[in-house]
């Protein structure tokens, strides 16, 4: 299927370059009766808006969302759900003088190969903008999961060099970094101010949790519920790493420690990140992501252009700093969309199923 | 579709318990005209192998694999690859025992809770011993590979807490970690025997690497080649996280440090591990793998049974101290499936692009 | 997948109701480098549309497709094509009156069984409306198949009681009906002015043929090349049944007959409709597909309501007394949809392909 | 995906040739807990089996099925059936003589031009045997359909020129013709035995039912319930036409005739075969399909060798003058299939839908 498309049953395919006249996506297989309109995509468009804060792109997109189908008063038809966003701030006049550089670390060089041409205002379709879509699709997700008792939230787990344990998600909203915790956001406002002094960017890592999925979403071999989640994750804009619980960590564990033991009242531990088997366990469901620096940054570097010669780069225009910054809520979508099509899947194919074993306390 | 199918135009769909009669699969989508045979698959089904080295669980499967379809006077024709491996060593007695109960870090839990049932012997469909058929598709894979100057690698790069840095792919096949670096083996000897003493497992890093692939690969959006790599080796029983290039390595880069420049000769550094935008860039596809440590081990854990009752569990029979161990093939077999199928989606669309731009060398 | 995308690597997903905001489609999978505007959507977007003359509904709609990504420059870039047509011509309030009425012969009763909820102005998703983006779709799958030489044509070949045998297509696209006789249009006409009179509707069969079509393209199995056209075919409104070259014929046909035999000239026949073992051979690809009458009639018919009470239907509105007057232009769309996607699909595997047999002249 | 795929959630998967060592199939996603043996399969296997009367093929295949996983302890667990049918007589030595001969009406043409090579013994892939494992595959879905009281039966509607309309299910398994009319048989055995003094061949038309179906099966557009048996009966060797209902009598009816109309007690006619805007009704499903006769004859023919030269062809061998007379079955089971496919399909979206409406009686 098409390369712009996720899910089985719950589905998103999107469309839209950065600077082209809009972006549209197609959400299929939404269950009907559930109340949405725009304000319920809007809440999330404007957590991943860009211009909130000083520490991510000044560009200005309004991301106003239409949804142009699939709901008739007030209530999901079942049909597919139509969505739109105009681009309003299309500035590309800033690109043009990169029209045939590749830019080190951009996706100019790889598409200028696989496609012989490419849109160049802005990145294109390689541009983080396209995100906005799958945070609009993933917000539908997010509130049927809501009906079934399940909650998609990430946080700011690391910024650079400085690790941020988790404290508390009240924080979460609270400051321009999803950090969680507040004592943390002066330290990180701090480094973010150096940096853009610096003419650098720097990379980050995300985590998402998933609280009250039931046991039973995931397929055993190829669609385990971790691999699906590791698409869906790494297919986000400079994601260079996924862990599910332990992850990396799990590399020098011995079997004694990481196997998550389970009492009558409950798994004593969740190394497991809430998947065995590729099976969802009942507990939280753990992804960390780890999303590479800015590709696009004021100081000079070395490349080449189309006709192969040596060019010095340097990229203009309004860049975030750390794009892993407004990654939170991109993160949530598509963990969202993952957690939503296994559980359809599961229903499909398991309506049936009855166990007596009672489902175990989470941790 | 079907969880037990991986890929849109090579495919791989697989059947077959640990202890049912036989494991089978069907490879479709692979050119007409390749030379193919038994022999093909078997070398890379013997790298799998358990029983080979003291290392690795004692169970003794021949594997021995069948082609019973696709192939007609020695090449393949285009329509699908049946495959078969006999299981010819289910000691089913071994597992009675553990019939009602949840081995801790196991599948037990969630096959129970989804399905409501499960083959509990040896772990049933979700066994390693399903990655036999992995293996033997991949073998497939990686002779097509072939034919386009492909060649996909991996070794361990990581044994518990020992990391073992690369030094040559000569060695990696002359002992029984896949590890690249000869001086390194009596460690991880040293290392297994006192694990096997400890009645204890441990985790374990692979590494795999494409080389010879050629820029274009890989969709722009949610069909990234690192997304579907990540996927495709998140499937592999016991991982726990992918990495593609630098991976969580980036989060503390800046990204002066991060971008791989270019210059006439060629990329300055391979950060990227090959991708770029989500399409393969003509430097060599690196991607990390985590393993936890393997879950079957002889030290007592708390656990509870299908009746939700306080239980200790031993795990008995036959087990890999480390299944990391014998990742190696899996890995390389995912890797080149993943390859071979965008390949071919590549050539589909974009046959008749020409571009006079230069392919950089690799690093 | 999504029941509201066709095509395995040249996708077409739609969404958008009869009379909701607008329509929306995704075209994935076209070849880079194709120059496509709007005006080359709007040809077939003209000649579906409706209100051009007295024989079919008199709703305006401009049907004007916004391009709105995947186009740069005047070329396709091998990112999604993102098409719009704003709905202008929504006459609700004609509408409410059944709203609680299963109209016969429509989707009324079925989707309100399916999910509890429907768009019910002017049929909402089930709506003939949805088609426009079908056409607008195919459109850029005929422009991508003429670069290949390949050409889909269709003409309507019965109306009600009146067969039309082929004669020239240079008619087609003089007369209101696609009829391939042009001395045939005065009995057509005067046929719909008495059934307008009538208050009645009838049925229609159309005929499409794609030349050109070199021989190869299909799946062996399942995914037959006349088993996609029959499911492309079928998944058009109203239609009751495909046929390929002899079609039902062929149950009286004996197999000296049926069988098309081959001399060095090229074939004798073609009973096969072009397409043998599931592939085509480098004839004409024929289908048939019968319309069935159009449910919408200003004759009462008896019905239920939503209650399951009694209710008398009179369906007023603008309706087509022959759904199938419209229907060519959809039909070829759905066929250049098909053929497409089969020659990536074919090239993908099969780019390597030599023979030296030569390709037999068409009949 | 796979052309040797059918289905989204309950797919079949097969692969094996004519003459090669093995048939196997991996049907995924059957729900778990559903007794079944091999006994259950053998059922509609011995009904497709040839050599069971002198109408028929005499090859001898005993057509035994094994299951080779996904059912333990009698039941399915919920993960892949792998299927395997050893093939047991295959005379290789009447085929090698048409090793370089195209055979008028055969894929032979066809699969040459595709694949550049083709498995000549038998026809290989495009021979009918490989119906066989539809067969296997559609006896678990009818048993799966059986548990929510659905039942798909097929029978012979017409046998070249003589038409057998329908009488009763209660002949249809007493005679070899699948016919429902006793009375009709004589005459159907005399035109067969004609037909072979005639060293011809003749098609058929085959009719299917489902009872019991309940409404809301089907997907709007693309994967409309009707467009997806089209997709399925078309697949089946020989079929060059299917239609729903009243098929392409709906040419010539007119609306106030085809329109099904509805009371509080049931619909009044079934001209829509069940089935209103690609859903089911709830009323009985019906499917016609066109089977092209039999290619092989002994009667020779013109057709050209490899090299394009003209030869003359008689396909010896053991061949069924009316392919259509063991057509039945397989008929069956495509439905069957894709009827629990959407039945599947449509809980994952809809399950929790509750109407208060009545489903009408069946006609």
């Amino acid at each position: 299927m098409s390369g712009n498309t996720y899910g089985k049953l719950f589905t998103v395919t999107t469309a839209g370059e950065s600077h082209g006249p809009a972006l549209v996506a197609i959400v299929d297989g939404c269950p009907p009766g559930l109340p949405l309109s725009e304000a319920d995509l809007q809440i999330d468009l404007d957590r991943r808006k860009p211009g909130t804060s000083r520490h991510t792109t000044q560009r200005q997109e309004a991301d106003e969302v239409e949804i142009v189908s699939g709901v008739f008063e007030g209530k999901t038809t079942g049909t597919p759900i139509g969505l739109l966003i105009r681009n309003t701030d299309q500035k590309s006049k800033d690109y043009s003088a990169i029209k045939d550089l590749f830019r080190p670390a951009h996706a100019d060089y790889t598409y200028h190969h696989k496609y012989g041409t490419r849109d160049y205002r802005g990145g294109g379709r390689s541009s983080a903008r396209e995100t906005a879509m799958r945070v609009a699709a993933g917000a539908i997700a997010k509130k049927v999961l809501a009906g079934f008792g399940i909650q998609v939230r990430g946080y700011m787990s690391q910024l650079g060099p400085i690790e941020i344990p988790f404290k508390t998600w009240d924080s979460v909203e609270d400051n321009a970094f999803f950090c969680p915790d507040p004592a943390k956001v002066p330290e990180l406002e701090a480094y973010m101010d150096q940096l853009r002094r610096d003419q650098d960017s720097v990379g980050a890592k995300i985590t998402v949790v998933a609280d009250g999925v039931m046991p039973g979403l995931g397929e055993p071999i190829f669609d385990r519920l971790d691999a699906e989640l590791a698409h869906a994750l790494m297919s986000i804009n400079a994601v260079k790493g996924v862990e599910i619980g332990a992850g990396f960590a799990s590399v020098a564990q011995r079997g004694t420690e990481h196997r998550d033991e389970l009492t009558p009242d409950g798994f004593l531990s969740n190394n497991a990140g809430g998947i065995l088997g590729g099976i969802s366990s009942g507990q939280p469901i753990i992804a960390h992501l780890a999303l590479k620096p800015t590709s696009s940054i004021t100081t000079p570097g070395r490349s080449i252009d189309v006709a192969g010669q040596s060019q010095d780069v340097i990229t203009k225009g309004r860049h975030d700093p750390c794009v892993g910054i407004r990654a939170t809520p991109i993160a949530e979508a598509m963990m969202a969309i993952v957690l939503l099509d296994h559980l359809l899947r599961n229903r499909a194919q398991n309506a049936d199923v009855q166990v007596s074993t009672p489902v175990l306390g989470q941790l």
